[in-house]
């Protein structure tokens, strides 16, 4: 997606060979007519999967979600995180570790709100180790859901998540797919639209 | 705003007097035409108000502010919680502290996108004690800015919050306000578009 990778080039500083700080446009400020292109570009890539529900997880992948959401007109459910959970009453939860934070939390999801019937497109702003993704997923099976895929806003292909989901045979559609971020420069992962 | 009071009617969980769950709209599940209404409703009331930045706090504050935020054409801005902060350099940093879950975390916002120069519009998803607001207010002070005012998706008005706000002769808009929620009803307080 020509836009969203112009603005990383733009706006994103690259702080070390392995971090991408986007929080100007995406995760602390957010660029609303940058996150309505960026639901209209999922839309358009998943407008065929026959999508019910929209997961993805607090709080930088709520913005884009909202806006696929609106679009392909069906809610969106952000999973909750918390350091641990005790009471787990009629919730779906999933253990996500955090290699950046060196940190485990819990994340849940009301089953009120993801059932069998439902065929769930997740979300995230960013793909990097792909522990979230996979927590996700957990939650997914657990309610016994279809997945339609997965949108992600800005992969980083140098990293392994990428192919441990992949792997799966799951569609992934990252709208930016980061190559190498060496000697302080982006350079992409050239686009072809994944299976 | 009719279309909201119908939906906490609708959906809606009175759990005590105390407690209005909105989990299958607002901050658990989110209905995305429901938020960009929300959004044009504070657009509107605020129109004039010259905001360059809307300033809100995770996560369920962001789903209304990006709608604002998309219609006013200015960035989005979400204060981050956390336990405690160590590393504050650069940051604007307040205590936050949660009756309902009777903790306090740190908020804190980059230095980076609010200045002295941004008039900025508060936007939170709920208004009780008013803690979340007194918080993200004192960060507009350290930064200096201009304070447009404060636009809530729901306030409980027979708590403290709103009052508290309000003397300070701060502009709030709560698009629904709620009177009291005992024996099991949701009763608002009548609506005239507030100072």
């Amino acid at each position: 997606m020509k836009l969203l990778k112009d603005k990383i080039v733009k706006d994103g500083k690259v702080l070390s060979n392995q971090v991408l700080k986007v929080d100007s446009f995406l995760n602390h400020q957010i660029d609303p007519p940058l996150m309505q292109a960026v639901g209209e570009e999922f839309a358009t890539r998943f407008k065929d999967a026959g999508i019910t529900k929209i997961l993805t997880i607090e709080s930088s992948g709520i913005a884009p979600s909202m806006m696929a959401g609106l679009i392909l007109g069906v809610p969106v459910i952000f999973a909750r995180k918390r350091k641990s959970l005790t009471l787990v009453d009629h919730l779906y939860t999933a253990s996500v570790h955090s290699f950046t934070k060196n940190e485990t939390n819990d994340i849940s999801v009301s089953k009120d709100f993801i059932t069998a019937q439902d065929t769930v497109l997740l979300i995230d702003d960013f793909l990097a180790n792909g522990q979230a993704v996979l927590g996700l997923l957990d939650i997914i099976e657990q309610a016994g859901a279809k997945l339609a895929g997965v949108g992600i806003v800005i992969e980083k292909g140098f990293q392994p998540g990428g192919a441990l989901i992949r792997e799966r045979g799951i569609r992934v559609e990252s709208l930016a797919n980061i190559a190498s971020l060496e000697n302080g420069q982006v350079t992409f992962i050239e686009e072809e639209t994944s299976k």
